[in-house]
């Protein structure tokens, strides 16, 4: 079965799928985006990605390219045109195309395009393997708490990471404090069994699995803190690991080869995992 | 006559001419670009921009999509069949189409996009009107030596400069330093009538016209200097202006509704524009 994407109004093949060469995405990466876990059918935190993507149009001041409403339909018909079970659902929207000027065009026509594609399901002894990060400079702008698609940063560092054998790269601050991963969020857990991640600011964006990993914490009483942590106290940390709508709560290992605790999966990260899976469970049900 | 874009290897008609959506121009804003001027049918800087263009390919390790020859070739084609005589040439280029992910793909077929457009040839009395300039705070990514696509954070600016009426936004750093214009470099006429503008590193673009400006400066015996100034400096300046390839030497009359020196056009800045006139009269010849 071919792969159907949505487009401007349109389902079409996914080969033929197509975007104008003035669209504002490709010209200025003037765009947004949401990628969205399916789950046994099921789209996994929903409500929290359309929150976000709610917060990113306003920050950016960019219209909505169909209501909220339709955007969930057309989202679900998606889906089941690609008959995803388990799988990802990718959204974009861009400013929409007009002849090439950096400031805002007069119109408010948003494009939008969705794929979607199947991914291995959530499965608890795969995504419990361990992986290794390397650390980068933070070199990318300052409105990171947008989900843009101003990702070329975030694709140098990647690549740096996938070269040096790594599975992602941290982005490390002048002042030596981690602020996130090219397409995850960073998290630790100190000596005494806290949990610690950055805080939300301009620095990182809220992610969706961040913010699942840290209600869970709640829920079963896991001390955490929200707050900046540096390169160094993630490598004398006891373990470690990264969260994001792919990875779910993926142990890391080592830092830039250095082992973090004993080089092995960490015990309060195979619990949120497992609290994470169950998550994932419930909400498929 | 409708106009024709280049896309991949084929002309097209402009309203046709669309790009995958998984290019990842599109999705990561991985790719560069270059604006060129043409005047009395003849490339102008064509040189200079070449020389841009392989740095910035360079520093993202990204393929040439066709020979620089072939290139050269195909960038004429586009001007002779957009019968342009005077205007401007626009060339993107993306690392291509591959799945979505952040680390590069393992191909390395570039894509490339070829517009013109006609545009207002150099008009001396109209350059030479002065225009106003905002300050606003520097937030982009370190790299702004690359020509990317990646200009969210330049459109942003720019659209902040429209709402307040003027026709720059120069962006300041932490520190008060001016780094640039959202799509020009920021030039100051000191008291004593030395011509400043920033140094080039990873904070600026090097203008090919503020090459340019700075080989006619040298020739005509204008003392220069290459050095970061402050927005405070800019402000209590003799004079200001900015270049581009479309805004060639652009009298700056005021910056944060403070005027530049008395307000009005500089000598120096006519000065400049003329020498700047002539010697694209040369390359026209």
């Amino acid at each position: 079965m071919s792969r159907i994407a949505y487009v401007n109004g349109l389902y079409v093949p996914h080969l033929a799928a197509a975007v104008h060469i003035e669209d504002r995405g490709y010209q200025f990466s003037d765009g947004v985006y949401e990628v969205i876990a399916v789950h046994k059918g099921k789209l996994i935190d929903m409500d929290g990605h359309m929150v976000r993507l709610t917060r990113s149009l306003s920050e950016l001041e960019m219209a909505w390219p169909v209501g909220p409403k339709a955007l969930d339909i057309i989202i679900r018909q998606v889906i089941a045109r690609n008959r995803i079970r388990d799988g990802i659902v990718y959204m974009q929207i861009t400013r929409g195309v007009a002849p090439r000027n950096h400031a805002f065009p007069d119109h408010h026509n948003s494009a939008l395009v969705i794929t979607a594609k199947r991914f291995p399901t959530f499965n608890f002894d795969a995504a419990n393997k361990g992986v290794d990060v390397i650390s980068t400079p933070e070199i990318r702008w300052q409105r990171r708490d947008i989900k843009t698609v101003s990702l070329l940063g975030n694709c140098l560092a990647k690549e740096k990471a996938a070269r040096a054998g790594a599975y992602e790269a941290w982005f490390v601050e002048a002042d030596g404090m981690v602020t996130e991963g090219t397409s995850s969020n960073a998290w630790i857990v100190t000596a005494d069994g806290k949990l610690v991640t950055r805080d939300t600011s301009n620095s990182i964006l809220n992610g969706i699995t961040r913010l699942s990993i840290l209600k869970l914490a709640k829920q079963q009483g896991v001390e955490f803190v929200e707050r900046a942590f540096s390169l160094e106290e993630a490598k004398a940390a006891k373990e470690a690991f990264v969260s994001s709508t792919t990875s779910f709560v993926k142990p890391v290992l080592h830092i830039d080869g250095d082992p973090v605790g004993d080089g092995k999966v960490g015990a309060l990260t195979t619990k949120l995992l497992a609290y994470y899976g169950d998550y994932l469970k419930a909400q498929a049900a």
